[in-house]
């Protein structure tokens, strides 16, 4: 059987505009992976009447409903109350909830419960209570006249700690197949021509389906099968990882991993390599991108973020002629700040950047847009030069930490920089 | 008169969770700033049917439409043939706008036209034309038994653009007043503390109104007057400009501004100073924040990104025995870290970061959460010890970015760091 869900964000702060409804990409995201179409997004305040629309708005048209938000303690928390009116459920305390709430109280917040939290242990009689591990709101699913309503909490941190360990699973027994889904990620192509040379084969498949989506700067294709076992469903999705590959090339720099950064620590780990970093005009960017993930220290030894030219000859070492000859935004330039940075820290690799981000060309006139990559390593060092043309500043530093993984990537897999 | 907006978002990838919709923050925030209400936000797929039907619900409650999205060139690009159907407005070609499309293909885009954008220049009869400087989609508004509808792209940054353009001033034609937002910035104090100190003021405040928002890490105060004219609009913030910066004391770091690092830089600027930074566990984001700002350069050096021990004694000239004696992450360390930066590439200021962002604790069993961040200055040196307790990792690197930016904020308006 085929669902349809509907997603209503409650908080007046996203009408507000001071947050983004990420919760519901979240959601959106993961009943596509569960095969559930969601056709609409709803956002209210924390207004009853309104909610109350949107209910009964959205039981007309979808047979899940999923909230967000609105499960605080606050006199202006009102999803549940809300909630329950419109689909006649009762209210009631759940003891041993409140126990949990006292005690998350006690053990992280190091304080006493106050009293206005007894409200949030209060779920609909006979729902399956989704407890919060991270807060102090839990969630709760019912059905209703064969509708399902899920609660869950507002803050994006415990609304997908919930989603993951109580939603999906809830939903999962609603469809009997099981649905795997991998994502094979590229750099180096626009989605148009990924588009252009997979349309004809994307467009007459049914299951499993292959669907482009443009990240910031490269292009993610999910592949995802429904079969009545995880098994069957990955035997489905070979031959399609298979096909994306063999069409789009070496532009393929893996499946199910979050971006060039996670590519290359993982290539690094297998080889027992490290690298460091010398960055201007991405000022640290791709430093940063690396030590976001969990274990980057078992590969990456540091970095230099060189802003001023002084701190290129100073710290880097590079020699002053070439500053004086070709200026800091040259290849000669881009090759020894990555030796530079290779000697200086004692890494394998040395990986370094000079462009011009804007919003000014830079003294000896090269214009926005004109970045090198360099990349010291034990076999010689490679210099890739890229013109991302007059774009935004923070696309520039974006489109250039790519590359600049993406030639580490290259090398790493014995492709040419 | 009052208004009431809705806020329709139109895209398949909306409901895929391919991206988040962020246009309806930025719309609402506009239209919060502007005065407008807005109790609804929508999202539909690329589906005329179910478009058709978001249109209907719309109007019954609001009195202003704004829709982003579908209007490009391509088949499932509906938004206009759907929204003139609905309200009964017919579609006619702009031979104007053709020109301009045709002319920003081979001035920005190098390729002659492709046939099928004609049909963007087709727009309803007798609407405003809201023309796009930075792509080829335009909007437009128009006016139908009192309802406005107004249509935006897209892709955010186009839809911003004409959003500031267009858009805004088509809506403060509709209301007389003029209105005026001053956001006071504030940094080491919760949003619940904020509201207990101001909350007593604000909630008898109806115009200038004050209102808090949580940012990441920090607390922002929007004050926003309504009055006949800028000049009386401003003179009713300043008193509760002044209010605030009385209740909330040193907290308060800037008036419109961004955030803690263009603070930092316009003291910097003011003070004709530099700085220099040396990361351990924020790898990077301090350098980042600062350079992702034109022109950081007249105020940011550069900085050492030291992630391995080897790299702080090697570069930074951190001495064995503070590592061997008091570990990376201590204050020792901290301090001579700053004073290394400072020292190699000749900044008035240099800023430590070392601590232990997890997911495990250090090698000496430093908990996570435990950040140490070090200031030298010609005065001497400083240091700061923070405790954010066990949060997830970029949580931690956020925070101590910003503590960062505090320290070298405090230090430079006189504070006791």
């Amino acid at each position: 059987m085929s669902h349809t869900a509907e997603i209503i964000a409650v908080g007046t702060e996203l009408l507000l505009g001071n947050i983004a409804n990420t919760n519901a990409q979240v959601i959106s995201e993961s009943l596509s992976t569960l095969g559930i179409n969601v056709f609409w997004h709803t956002v209210v305040g924390d207004n009853p009447r309104r909610l109350k629309e949107a209910l009964d708005i959205a039981r007309r048209r979808a047979d899940i409903l999923i909230t967000t938000g609105g499960l605080g303690p606050t006199y202006d928390d009102l999803t549940k109350q809300t909630i329950c009116e419109a689909f006649g459920q009762k209210l009631i305390l759940h003891r041993d909830i409140l126990e949990d709430i006292r005690a998350f109280y006690e053990a992280a917040l190091h304080v006493p419960m106050p009293e206005n939290n007894t409200r949030q242990a209060e779920l609909p009689e006979g729902c399956t209570v989704f407890d919060n591990p991270v807060g102090t709101a839990p969630g709760c699913a019912f059905q209703c006249g064969g509708v399902h309503v899920l609660m869950l909490p507002g803050p994006p941190h415990e609304m997908e700690t919930m989603l993951r360990r109580h939603a999906e699973p809830y939903l999962r027994e609603l469809s009997r197949e099981v649905i795997v889904s991998r994502d094979i990620m590229t750099f180096g192509m626009g989605e148009s021509s990924v588009d252009e040379l997979l349309h004809e084969r994307m467009a007459h498949m049914t299951n499993p389906t292959l669907a482009t989506y443009a990240k910031p700067y490269e292009v993610r294709l999910r592949a995802t099968a429904k079969a009545e076992s995880a098994e069957a469903a990955e035997a489905m999705l070979a031959p399609v990882c298979q096909l994306v590959r063999d069409t789009l090339g070496d532009v393929v720099y893996g499946t199910d991993v979050s971006g060039l950064p996670e590519a290359c620590m993982r290539l690094l780990l297998e080889r027992g390599m490290t690298f460091a970093t010398a960055e201007s005009c991405t000022g640290g960017l791709v430093a940063e991108k690396i030590t976001a993930l969990p274990g980057a220290s078992r590969v990456y030894r540091g970095g230099v973020v060189s802003y001023w030219t002084d701190v290129k000859s100073a710290v880097l070492g590079v020699p002053r002629e070439i500053l004086d000859t070709y200026g800091p935004v040259s290849e000669e330039c881009a090759r020894a700040m990555a030796e530079g940075v290779r000697n200086i820290t004692g890494a394998d690799l040395g990986v370094s950047v000079t462009g011009v981000a804007g919003p000014d060309a830079d003294e000896r006139g090269v214009p926005v847009g004109i970045v090198y990559i360099g990349l010291a390593t034990p076999e010689g060092t490679f210099c890739r030069k890229m013109d991302s043309g007059r774009r935004r500043r923070d696309r520039i530093q974006g489109i250039a930490t790519n590359h600049a993984y993406d030639v580490v990537r290259r090398y790493l897999t014995g492709l040419p920089v």
